[in-house]
């Protein structure tokens, strides 16, 4: 696997990915809440049409949703190339996606087009300029909702005018083990941003990673979207890092004694539930940002942080399997990418 | 080191070690608690005198509790040469030691004499043999307070009569988890067995360790009473062999998975109190009677046992350590030990 997930990016020791996604309507069809499936069909053609042969089409693949396997959808999710709301759709909706998994269009979710893309570490920047190229192809084939007055029309008026949601994903433990977050969170509040567990919305903040995004999308241009969201990401680093290294320096021995008896445990356990594997993973990804832990790649670590989700282990073990032996194959799995089995 | 608490004896599975110690008094001195300092000494002068030269007396050391260092007192607590009672002693006390501490001779403790012998395993009959010779050594050189009616007279009427306490300390994990332990501890009481923890009356069980031995010292000869606990002892390890063989069978990898995750904890941690250290040496000493285990002996967990006592852990250390020093070097000890530092 060499997709985005797999990569470490900028800024990686607190970010670990960055994600731009526009929402966009076609003119001349109903929202798709409001869509019958002769027009959800239409809307799927068109789409598929324009991307697939434009210059570089063959780089994407098209998938209907309604003949994608269960599992498959939800391995999407867990990568986070499509919406929960996308994989439980009962429309005809259907989702293109680039071979790295950078770019994914998701077609009639909440909107007819969502496109977003997603990048390893601190990348707003190029995740918006990739998002922007595919918009871009696509205007010229798609007739978009658009008024001089809101600018694209959405579904919800949540979304109205840019259309524009970029987020980052962060990891912050020693924000956490300090309490501090809760300042940051309410600081975040004030300034327009949102802040969301690993999941989006409604999801709790796992593994102490927290997504970071922007709540207001009209009456500022992308540009400034984006570097509020940056500029406030970068903020939060910093505080992050800052908090880090006084925590460590204060008392070494007991973050060490934290992160190498999580590394003890992630390696040792026969039975292990994601929630823990999460919470372990934060430890050694601590562990390893402060120099504690050498021996183990972001890259493994992130590769990790993947595999352990259910689709995704199931996908990996090659056949379904209940609760009980996932959490069983996913002990194993920790263990063999550990090489520790 | 290569003395019995670090030796492997039969059933060492389930028995770690087989105590017997005989409680005999001087016929012609009060009791301790009415002694003066003069009679004190005299008591202590004549027993040093009649084992230091009997015919093997070169094999003994006598060490005069008042001058020993509160940290070598400690130390010997831990390994079950003296009693606590002694150690915290303010008369004219002291104790014979063996070279291999397998035999200890208490004077002026609560009776002018308590003879011990410690063997590795289930070996209460070699105890008791041993005990019984040096008790014969004294008895010719000594008279001791005996009565026809009651046998040896004792301090405390609890002991009067044989004078002999027989004990057999146990690793009993699979009792403990299954709460079958509630049933062994009543049935014992029914039969006259006393059952304790790790450190005698009034210790908690730590690590799952429990010290069975005889509530009756009257009535019944000393091979009675050896039998008797032997019996006891033995039908108790059949039950926790049982139980951990159906505990394992019925569920392999839960029982692999909380072994493994303590070795994990235990050859990781950076931090760690000698309660949490007998609770993971607990179950990985279940694990190595499993076979889960393979590459740890019996004897260095014995050792490992005893090291992380906060006494033995300083004189390991070669300083007095405050309690938070002695957390960090036991895990480092602990680590050291089992090579994985």
């Amino acid at each position: 696997m060499t997709t985005w997930y797999i990569e470490s990016g900028p800024e990686a020791d607190v970010v670990i990915s960055s994600r731009v996604r526009l929402a966009r309507n076609f003119e001349n069809y109903p929202f798709p809440s409001r869509m019958n499936s002769g027009q959800e069909l239409k809307v799927l053609e068109i789409t598929k049409d324009a991307v697939l042969n434009c210059e570089g089409g063959k780089k994407f693949t098209f998938f209907a949703l309604k003949t994608m396997p269960q599992i498959d959808k939800q391995a999407l999710v867990e990568k986070h190339v499509i919406s929960r709301e996308l994989a439980e759709s009962k429309r005809e909706s259907g989702v293109i996606i680039s071979n790295d998994e950078k770019v994914s269009i998701m077609i009639n979710e909440e909107d007819h087009l969502r496109i977003q893309s997603l990048y390893p570490g601190m990348q707003i920047d190029n995740a918006y300029k990739l998002c922007d190229k595919i918009d871009d192809i696509l205007e010229s084939k798609i007739d978009y909702a658009f008024s001089q007055n809101y600018g694209y029309l959405t579904c919800c008026p949540t979304n109205l005018g840019t259309g524009i949601r970029a987020s980052v994903m962060m990891h912050l433990p020693a924000l956490t083990m300090t309490g501090y977050i809760r300042n940051v969170l309410e600081a975040c509040g004030k300034l327009g941003i949102t802040v969301r567990g690993l999941y989006g919305e409604n999801s709790e903040a796992s593994g102490n990673m927290f997504q970071i995004s922007n709540q207001v999308t009209m009456g500022l241009t992308e540009d400034e979207i984006i570097a509020n969201v940056t500029n406030i990401a970068s903020q939060i680093v910093e505080q992050e890092r800052n908090l880090r290294n006084r925590l460590y320096k204060s008392d070494p021995i007991r973050i060490e004694d934290k992160v190498y008896r999580s590394l003890g445990l992630f390696t040792s356990a026969r039975i292990i539930s994601s929630e823990e594997s999460l919470r372990l993973l934060s430890d050694i990804r601590l562990g390893k940002d402060l120099g504690i832990i050498n021996n183990i790649s972001t890259e493994i670590l992130n590769e990790i942080m993947l595999l352990i989700q259910p689709a995704n282990l199931q996908k990996a073990a090659g056949r379904i399997l209940n609760p009980d032996e996932r959490d069983v194959k996913r002990a194993e799995i920790i263990r063999r990418k550990l090489g520790y089995s």
